[in-house]
C-alpha cells in the first residue's frame, strides 16, 4: 500500500468537500493500493497537526470532525481538547506550516491549497524548495508575479492545478504540450455566471434583468460586479496563458469590464448600480447583439490566447461552434493546435462547485502518487 | 535529466510518426528534464535492438533511418548493415523482445505498442510481469478475455491507453475514477466515418450515396463493411465499459451493424454490396432518421454504457445535445457522473490521424515519467 501523506491548506466549502470525498473514498483507493494520509488541516488563523508527521495521521472521525466544526463557522482551536492533535495558533501557523513541509523531504507530501487567499505563495514556494508536492484548487498562487510564479512551477511534475473545477483542462492542456504540439489558439467560456448572462441575453431579455435574476437565483457573487468586471476569468486566462509558455502578468492583460468605471464599487452603492446603473448598459449590449447577428455570430464573454493575444472580454464566436452553442452556466474551452488544426479539442462540463472542484483536487492528489517513495 | 528508455512494437503509420515526434521534441523534451532513449524497435517479422538495452539507445538519425526504410514498403533487415545494432529476424524476434522486457525491471522500460496486432498480448502481459511500463495506441490487447485483460491492468498505474487518437478522454475518465465520482452514462461518437455518415444522411442524402462518397473520398475502410459492421466502435466502448469496471467480452456485447448478414462479405462480393446492397438499406435509414425527427432527436451511431447496457448501434439523441450536433468527421464522448448529473462532461475532437495518435502515445510515455528511477 502506497502512503501519500496529505497537508490542506483551507478549510472552506472545497477543503472541507475534499477531507468529505477523501474519507469516503478510502475503500476504493484502497483497491487503488493507496492511502491518503492527512497529517494537518490548516486555516488562514489556526493549525491542527498530528505530533509525528512522519508516520501519524488524522483518522476519518477526526477529519469529518474537522468539517463538522467549520461548517458551524467555529474555530479550529475548539480542537484543541480531542487529545489527539496538536493545535496552534495566530503567528505560529505559518512557521509550523513550514515546518511540516521541511519534513516532506523524506516521505513525499502533497501541500493541497484550498483556500482563496493570495498569501499562500510564500509558504507554497518554501515547501516547493523542500521537495513537497503542491496542489491547487487555489488560483491566486499561480497569478502572482512573474518571479514567483517561476519558482512555484520550478518543478512542474510536482504541481497540479485546475481551471474550470473538475474540468480535464489543465492535464489535457499538459498532454499535448508534453507531445510537441503547439497551441496556438485557446479561447473559452470560464465563468459560469457570464456563460449564463450572455446565452439569456441572447434571448433576448435585457442585460439588467438578467443580472438582477441572476442575483437573486445566487449565480452571482454578492455584489455581480465581482463577475462582470472580468477579475475571475482573467485569473484563469492568465493560467492557461503562462501554461501555454507567456511571460505575462495581470496588469499586461486586457480585460473588459462590463459595467463602465463610473458604475464601480467605489463609486455606486450596489442598490444604485442594481436598479440605476445596469438598465444604461441594456442599449448597448442589444446593439453588440444585433451587429453579431448580423455576421452570423454570437456573443459570448471569452478569455482568448493566441500568438498575439492574451485577453478577456465579449467576442464574436461563430452561432455554431462549441463557443456559440454554449447555453447556461458550463464552462467550455476550445483548444486549437497543430492536431486540432480546423476542428478544435473541445472540453465542456460544468466548471463550479465544492463537488466537482474537490473531486478534480483529489484527482490531482492521485496523480502524483508516483513521485512518492 | 531523467532518462526514459523506449522499446517501439510496430513501425506503421502511427509508430514511424511517433519516432519522428521524439526526434522533434528533443529540445522541447531536456527542458522538461526528459531524454526519451528508444532501445529498439520490431515488427511482426524483425527487431532492431541496441547492443545494451540498459545503456545505449539508437540515436535520431537511425531513427528516423528506420522510419524511411519502412515507408518504403522494406525490411527492418535492410539495417543490419549499418553496423549501429543488432538485427534479429523470425522466431527469434519474440525471444529477443521477451528478453528486453526482462531487463526493464532495473531501468524500468515503456513497452511501446503501436501495432494493430492481436498477438502482442502475450508478449505484453509478460514484459508487465517484468515490471515493465506498457502504452498502447493498439486497442486489440484490451479487448481480449478477460483472464489476459486482468493480466494486463494488473498495475494500472504502469498502463497508458488510449480510445480516439489523441483525446483526453480515457486519462479523463481515469481522474473521475480515482476521485470516487462514479460514472454512469457514457455515451458517445467514436468513429469519424460513422459520424460522417450518419450528419450527412441526417441532412437528406440517401445512404448508399453517402457510403460510396465516403469510400471515394478515402474517409472509409478498403471494404467499408469494415466500419458499417461497428467492430472497430465496439472495441472503443468494450475498453471504456472495462474501465469503468464492467467484466464483458466482445460476444456479450450488442453490436448493431448497418448491413445485414446477407450483406456480408463472405457472401456478397464488395462491388455487389455497392453497386446493389447499399441501395436496399436507403428506406429504412430514411424512416428512422423521419421517426427520430418527429420525436426532436437525431440518429447517431455511438457507444452508450450505462448501468444496464454497453452496446453499439444506432440512437436517437437530443438534437440539441452535443452528440445530436456532432458534424463531420469529430468524434465526441459525454460523460454523466454524480458531478456532472444533468449536464455531461463533454470531450470532442478529432479522433483519428496518424500524427494526433502519436502525439497521444507520446503524451502517455512522457505521463508515466514518475515511475522511473
Amino acid at each position: 500500500m502506497k502512503n501519500l501523506p496529505v497537508f490542506l491548506m483551507g478549510s472552506g466549502g472545497v477543503g472541507r468537500q475534499l477531507l468529505q470525498h477523501i474519507v469516503s473514498c478510502r475503500s476504493l483507493h484502497a483497491k487503488q493500493g493507496v492511502h491518503l494520509r492527512v497529517v494537518g488541516v490548516c486555516d488562514s488563523k489556526s493549525l491542527v497537526v498530528v505530533a509525528d508527521v512522519l508516520t501519524a495521521e488524522l483518522d476519518d472521525s477526526f477529519l469529518l470532525e474537522v468539517c463538522r466544526v467549520k461548517s458551524n463557522g467555529s474555530s479550529l482551536q475548539t480542537l484543541a481538547n480531542s487529545g489527539v492533535c496538536q493545535v496552534f495558533s495566530g503567528p505560529e501557523v505559518i512557521r509550523k506550516v513550514i515546518d511540516i513541509g521541511r519534513l516532506g523531504k523524506s516521505t513525499g507530501l502533497a501541500f493541497v491549497d484550498c483556500s482563496a487567499s493570495a498569501e499562500t505563495i510564500g509558504v507554497l514556494n518554501q515547501v516547493v524548495d523542500f521537495g513537497c508536492c503542491v496542489v491547487l484548487a487555489n488560483k491566486k498562487p499561480l497569478t502572482v508575479q512573474m518571479e514567483d510564479y517561476d519558482k512555484l512551477v520550478s518543478h512542474p511534475r510536482r504541481l497540479r492545478h485546475a481551471v474550470g473545477a473538475g474540468l480535464p483542462v489543465i492535464a489535457s492542456l499538459n498532454r499535448i504540450i508534453s507531445s510537441g504540439d503547439p497551441v496556438n489558439r485557446d479561447i473559452g467560456s470560464l465563468s459560469g455566471t457570464l456563460g449564463y448572462v450572455m446565452s439569456e441575453v441572447e434571448d433576448g431579455t435585457p442585460f439588467s434583468q438578467v443580472v438582477n435574476a441572476a442575483k437573486s437565483h445566487g449565480y452571482t457573487e454578492p455584489d455581480p460586479r465581482d463577475d462582470l468586471g472580468g477579475m475571475d476569468v482573467a485569473r484563469k486566462a492568465l493560467i492557461l496563458a503562462r501554461l501555454l509558455g507567456r511571460r505575462l502578468n495581470l496588469d499586461n492583460m486586457k480585460i473588459e469590464s462590463l459595467y463602465p468605471e463610473e458604475m464601480g464599487p467605489d463609486v455606486m452603492p450596489l442598490e444604485d448600480f442594481l436598479v440605476n446603473g445596469l438598465p444604461l448598459l441594456d442599449q448597448k449590449i442589444e446593439d453588440r447583439i444585433k451587429q453579431a447577428s448580423a455576421n452570423g455570430n454570437v456573443l459570448r464573454y471569452v478569455c482568448l490566447i493566441d500568438d498575439a493575444r492574451c485577453e478577456v472580454g465579449i467576442q464574436e464566436v461563430p452561432k455554431d461552434s462549441a463557443l456559440g452553442r454554449l447555453r447556461g452556466s458550463d464552462n467550455v474551452v476550445e483548444i486549437y493546435s497543430r492536431c486540432y488544426e480546423k476542428q478544435p479539442l473541445v472540453i465542456q462540463g460544468a466548471g463550479a462547485g465544492n463537488d466537482t472542484t474537490a473531486a478534480g483536487v483529489l484527482a490531482d492528489i492521485l496523480d502524483i502518487q508516483d513521485l512518492f517513495p
